[in-house]
Order: structure tokens, then sequence, then C-alpha cells
């Protein structure tokens, strides 16, 4: 049986999650990709370097990102934020949201890499969503 | 190092995903949610109860479906088809398209658990994503 998860699972559920997916609209049309991100009081932190989600949030701001953890088809549970996309400019704000997402991502990918090179090197983008509804649902 | 996925590449991802995520958008909002689908040459097959989802692509059939296989930060593919939901609703193609998904994902879930009450029941929304491109990327 499908069951609604309270907010307090919601928010657990994101805070375990490795890799959630981001949902934005791009031209017009919904686009998909994963990405890393931490979940702190009414927001979603990440970083990106630019391409086609960032610009598409910079024209369009609406965001979902969904976490599930899913250990067969009768065991998962699933959680979705919806959001807007906020980009962190200020650089003391910058420096403090990548030094905690780095700590919690420690592996370099290649977004971390740029920014391992440079302290905080001006093509990463830092962004928040300030999330405006939470659902989580979850089966078995 | 970040590489492009071949086309063929790209499709054995899509065929050896568990689980892909939908995304769609849902009163002007994008919307992502875990999905069970197959690839079969230009579309992606999946079914579905009636839900946020549905109605939103039987607005807007403009649909995403990504899949990924992550094995660290390091070492991953991801993959994106674009494309147009399309609505399954002729009975001949609603079976055969439910006995191919059931033969691929047979642990019972509440929607395979309604098909199984009654072979093809009619709240049980069958559709199929027509795929415009497709597009992958590795790392590691």
């Amino acid at each position: 049986m499908m069951k609604m998860l309270s907010n307090e699972e919601t928010r657990t559920l994101f805070r375990s999650a490795k890799v959630a997916r981001l949902g934005c609209i791009v031209n017009g049309e919904p686009y998909v990709v994963p990405i890393n991100c931490q979940l702190e009081d009414n927001y979603l932190y990440s970083h990106s370097l630019p391409g086609l989600k960032i610009s598409g949030m910079r024209e369009n701001p609406s965001a979902c990102v969904q976490v599930d953890e899913i250990q067969s088809d009768l065991h998962w549970r699933s959680a979705i934020a919806f959001g807007r996309f906020e980009e962190i400019t200020k650089q003391n704000e910058r420096t403090e949201v990548l030094g905690k997402l780095l700590r919690n991502f420690p592996m370099l990918t290649p977004v971390e890499s740029a920014i391992a090179v440079d302290g905080a090197a001006p093509e990463v983008v830092v962004f928040k969503i300030r999330i405006d509804r939470l659902t989580g649902i979850a089966e078995g």
C-alpha cells in the first residue's frame, strides 16, 4: 500500500539521498538531470558548470527536485521538492555554500575539479532552490 | 573526463536501467517522477494509474526521460530522451504493451496489481514517449 510520507520523513529522504534529479524547463520543454544537492532549512543548495539547466532556470526559475530510495518495486520511497531557482552571487555566500557542498560530496567531479583549481572559480554557478512545497510517498 | 555516449551506448543504458525518471510539465511547472519504461525502436513504453503526470502530459505532451548508472561521482553515465507523450488507447495495442511491460517488470506494484485483477483494467493508462532525440554522457 502506498502512503504519504510526513514532512520529517520527506526531509530525511532528501538528506540521505546521494543523488537527486533536477527537473526544469528549457526552451519550453522539460529537462531532467542528476545533481548533488544539500537540504538546509527551506533550501536545496547545489552548484554546476554553466549549461542547459542553468540557462533554462535563469529564464524560468521553476524547478522540481526528486529523490528516491528504491529497494525493489515493492519497497521504495520517493520525494519531490517544488521550488524556485535562485542564483548565489555574493562571494561570501558562494564560498560558504561551496565549502559545505565539498565537505558533503568530497569526490571530485569535473565541477569540483574546476573549483579545486580556484577556490571559487567564477564560471561555477552556485545556486539554491527555495522550496515552496515538499511531498513524499512510500510503498511497502 | 566527460565524453558523449554514442547512440548505441545511450540506447544500451536505457535498456539496462531498472528505473527511469520522467520529467514533464504540470500546470506550467516541471514535475519529475520515477517510472519503469521500456525502449523499443523509437519509443519508450510505460503505464501508470491516472495522476499528475498523466493529466500534465495530456495537456502538454513534451516529456523527458532520464536514466543513469552511477557507480561513484567519478564513474557514471547519464542519458536523456526528449519526446512526446502519446496515449495508447486501442485495446490490442494496450494488451500487447502491458504484456511486455509485465514480463520485464514482473514485481507487482500497485499499478500492476490493478492490472493483474483485470487483464487491462480501464483505469490503467498505457502510453509511449515518441523519442525526438537522445543524448548520453559519461564520466570516468
